[in-house]
C-alpha cells in the first residue's frame, strides 16, 4: 500500500459559486449570517439547486464563536444536515473546500456546500492567530514561527503579521537582489486587476511609484502591498459526477482535478529564516503533491489565484509553484509574465491585496474567481481562453492548500 | 439517486484510543499541547503505530485560537499532513471522529488520527458558545435557543447552560411526572460508575439523597447532576479495512458500523419548549439514521456513552435513542435498567457528570471508553460480554452525533 494512495468513488466538480463584495469592517450593517446568506444563496442560484439538496456543509471562519456556521447556514434552511465548523487561520476557506471535495470524492455525499465568512475588526491582525493576538503569546500556535523571526531580526513595533512577511522580504532582497520596486510591482498589478472586479474592497489603480510612496507598514512593505482586514463571505457547491449528470450541470461544472493540504515540517523552522517560517516550504510541497497527482505542471496553468497577503508572499509563491526558479520571482513580476498578455494571469481578482481578505472567505473566493474564469464568465477581467486554474491559500500556524481546477 | 445513499471504499475501524485524566481547570500545570500529546501518544501506542503513518488529522477544540490543532499535533511529529481545526460546541470531539471516519470510508486516507482537547476556565459555561458568553448575545449562535427558553420560562440569574437544561427538566416533570429523585438517580448512577474510572475528574460515589441535598444550580438541577468544566484530551486512530489487515490489527479493531450527525431543524424551535431547544429532536433523528443504516435498534445495544451534560439530558436521550417511550425515562433510570446488571449500562465511564467535560475531548473520550468496553479492557467497570456500543454527543447551536460501534 502506498502511503498516500487514494481510492475515489467520484470526481468532484464545482457547479456553483458565490460571494459578497468584500467590505471594510464596520462600514456595512450586517452580521456574519447576513453575509453567509448572501454568498450561499448566490452559489445555490449559480448551481441551480435548492439548499434542500445539500447533504453536508463545512463552514470556515476564525473569529466567530463555535457553531456560528450553523447560525449562518440556518438562514439557508433548517434541513438538519451535518455542519462542520472549521478553521485554519488564513487558509480557512480552502480547508472547507478540501473537506467538501473529500466528502464528494469519497462518496459520503453527492452535493456539499462549502461556505466561509469572516466579520473582522478594523486594524492589523495580531500575531496570535484567530484571537487577534489578544491571548497569551506564550501559548499562541504561531509562537514558534515568530520565534524564528525574533531570533533572526529582533522584534519591532509594527503589526506582527506584516513584520514577519516584511522580514521575509528583507531576506529575499538580501539573498537575491530583489528590489522594492519589484515588490511594489506586485501591488500595482493586483490593484490594477481589481479595477474590473465589483467584488473587490478596493478598485483603484496605483502606480509602482505611488505604492512605494505609501505609508510604510514594515519596511519594505507599504500599505498598498498589504492585504486589508475585510468582512465578507464566499461559497462553492461541490458535487459528484453523477450529480452533474443527473442534474444536467455539465455547462456549469469545473472539475477539481487535484488538491493538497500541507502543514509545517521541520523545513519551516530549520533555516531560521522568515521565508521558510511564513510557509514557502509548505506551499512548495502542496504544489508538488498537486502536480504529481494531476500529471500537470506550472506550464499547463492559465490563471492563478494565490495568497498575496503581502506582496512578498506572491513572489515566494511564484517560486513555490514553479513559475520561476528560486530568487527569480522579482524579475518575473517585472517582466509582465503574470498579468494580462503574459504567460499566466496571477490574481485577476485583485488578490488579497486589493480584493480584501476575510479569513474564512478568502480560499472560497479564490475558487469563485477561478470558476468564473474557467467558464469564461469573468467579464472585463476575463483571462482569454483560460482552461486550467490553480488556487493557493496559506495560513500561518499553519496550512497551505493548493487546488487545481480545469474546465 | 437516493438523497443520502453513500458509497464506501472501506469500512472504518478504531484501532487505538487514548485519553488524559480529565482534570479540574487550573489544577495541573499543562498547556493544551501537553494534554494532546499525552492522549495522542496513548492512542498511537494502543494502535501500535507511529505518527508517521497518520495521513490526516482532524482536531477538535472550542476555546483555543485558530491552528491550535497544529500546535498540538506538532508535538507528535512534523510530517506535514493535513490538519483540520474543527468545532461544534459540546459535540466537537465526535465531529472530529466523524471527519476521520468519512476520510477513511471514502478512501482519502487509510489512517487518520482524530484528536480533541480543551483547556477551560473555571466556573460555569456562558450561553454564548465557545466565547464563554462574553460576546454580544445578540449575535450568539445560540440566541434563538435561549430565546425559546426566555419566552417560555423567563430568564433567571443562574448559569445559562444549566438554566436551559434545568427548564427542560421542569417541562419534563410537568408533562410526565418525572421526579427530582429520578433526575438525581442519573447523577448517583454516573458518580457510582466513575469510582472505577481512573480517567474521571471525580471518583466519589453519592447517594440520591446527597445529590438532592447538594447546592442547587438551577432548580431542579443540583451541582452533583451538572457536568463540571474540565481540562483534558482524548484521541482515536481510525483506519481502513486494508490497514487493519496489513498491520495485523484485527485484535484491536472496533468497527464503526454507522454514524450520523444532525443539526437543528424547525422541530428544535416549533414547540417553544426547552426539551426541543436543547436538542432532543436532533438526538432522535441521529439515532434513527444510525439504526436505519445499520439495521440495528436499541435492543441490540449493550453499552452506551451518552451526553449527560446535565441529568435531564440523560433522560431525554434515553427517549431519543429508543431505550424507552416518551416520558418513561425517569422510571427507566429508577428501575436500574441502565446500570450494571440492567438491560444496558449507560455511561460506565461516569459520563460527563462525573468524568468531566472538556468540550473538544468529550466525544472522543466516549469513543475511547466504548473501545475499551468492546475489547473487554475496561477493568473494574467492564460491562460483561459487551459487543455493541453506542456513543451520543450533542452540542447546543447545534449538532448531535451518534456513533454505533461493534466488536
Amino acid at each position: 500500500m502506498k502511503p498516500h494512495e487514494t481510492r475515489r468513488a467520484s470526481k468532484a466538480y464545482v457547479v456553483g459559486v458565490g460571494m459578497t463584495r468584500f467590505e471594510k469592517p464596520e462600514t456595512r450593517d450586517w452580521q456574519y449570517w447576513d453575509m453567509a446568506k448572501e454568498a450561499g444563496t448566490a452559489a445555490l442560484v449559480d448551481a441551480g439547486i435548492d439548499y434542500a439538496q445539500v447533504q453536508q456543509v463545512p463552514v470556515g471562519y476564525c473569529f466567530q464563536p463555535s457553531t456560528a456556521g450553523q447560525r449562518a447556514v440556518y438562514e439557508l434552511g433548517l434541513t438538519g444536515v451535518p455542519v462542520y465548523n472549521v478553521n485554519n487561520n488564513c487558509a480557512t476557506g480552502s480547508t472547507a473546500l478540501m473537506m467538501a471535495r473529500q466528502f464528494v470524492e469519497g462518496g459520503a455525499a453527492d452535493c456539499v456546500l462549502a461556505l466561509g465568512f469572516e466579520k473582522m475588526s478594523r486594524g492589523a491582525l495580531g500575531g496570535g492567530g484567530a484571537d487577534g493576538g489578544a491571548a497569551d503569546f506564550r501559548t499562541s500556535p504561531v509562537a514558534r514561527h515568530y520565534g524564528v523571526m525574533a531570533a533572526a531580526h529582533g522584534f519591532e513595533m509594527s503589526p506582527p503579521t506584516a513584520q514577519i512577511f516584511g522580514n521575509a522580504a528583507r531576506e529575499h532582497m538580501d539573498r537575491y537582489g530583489t528590489t522594492e520596486a519589484q515588490l511594489a510591482a506586485v501591488g500595482a498589478k493586483n490593484h490594477r486587476h481589481s479595477v474590473n472586479n465589483p467584488y473587490a474592497q478596493f478598485q483603484d489603480p496605483y502606480t509602482v511609484e505611488e505604492i512605494l510612496a505609501a505609508k510604510t507598514i514594515h519596511r519594505p512593505l507599504t500599505k498598498l502591498q498589504c492585504s486589508p482586514t475585510s468582512d465578507g463571505s464566499a461559497a462553492a457547491v461541490v458535487v459528484s459526477e453523477r450529480f452533474v449528470e443527473s442534474h444536467g450541470l455539465g455547462d456549469r461544472a469545473v472539475e477539481i482535478v487535484a488538491q493538497a493540504m500541507t502543514t509545517d515540517t521541520e523545513e519551516s523552522f530549520a533555516s531560521g529564516t522568515c521565508v521558510d517560517a511564513v510557509g514557502q516550504p509548505m506551499s512548495r510541497a502542496a504544489a508538488q503533491q498537486v502536480y504529481e497527482a494531476s500529471g500537470l505542471s506550472a506550464a499547463d496553468l492559465d490563471v492563478i489565484e494565490l495568497h498575496d497577503c503581502f506582496s512578498i508572499n506572491e513572489l515566494l509563491t511564484y517560486e513555490a509553484l514553479g513559475l520561476c526558479g528560486e530568487g527569480e520571482s522579482g524579475k518575473l513580476v517585472e517582466s509582465g509574465a503574470t498579468t494580462y498578455g503574459g504567460r499566466w494571469v496571477v490574481n485577476p481578482s485583485g488578490g488579497l491585496i486589493s480584493k480584501g481578505h476575510p479569513l474564512g472567505a478568502t480560499g472560497l473566493a479564490q475558487a469563485a474567481e477561478l470558476t468564473w474564469q474557467l467558464r469564461g464568465e469573468a467579464g472585463e477581467r476575463q483571462v482569454e481562453g483560460a482552461r486550467t486554474g490553480l488556487a493557493h491559500n496559506i495560513g500561518l500556524g499553519g496550512a497551505a492548500v493548493v487546488t487545481l481546477l480545469r474546465r
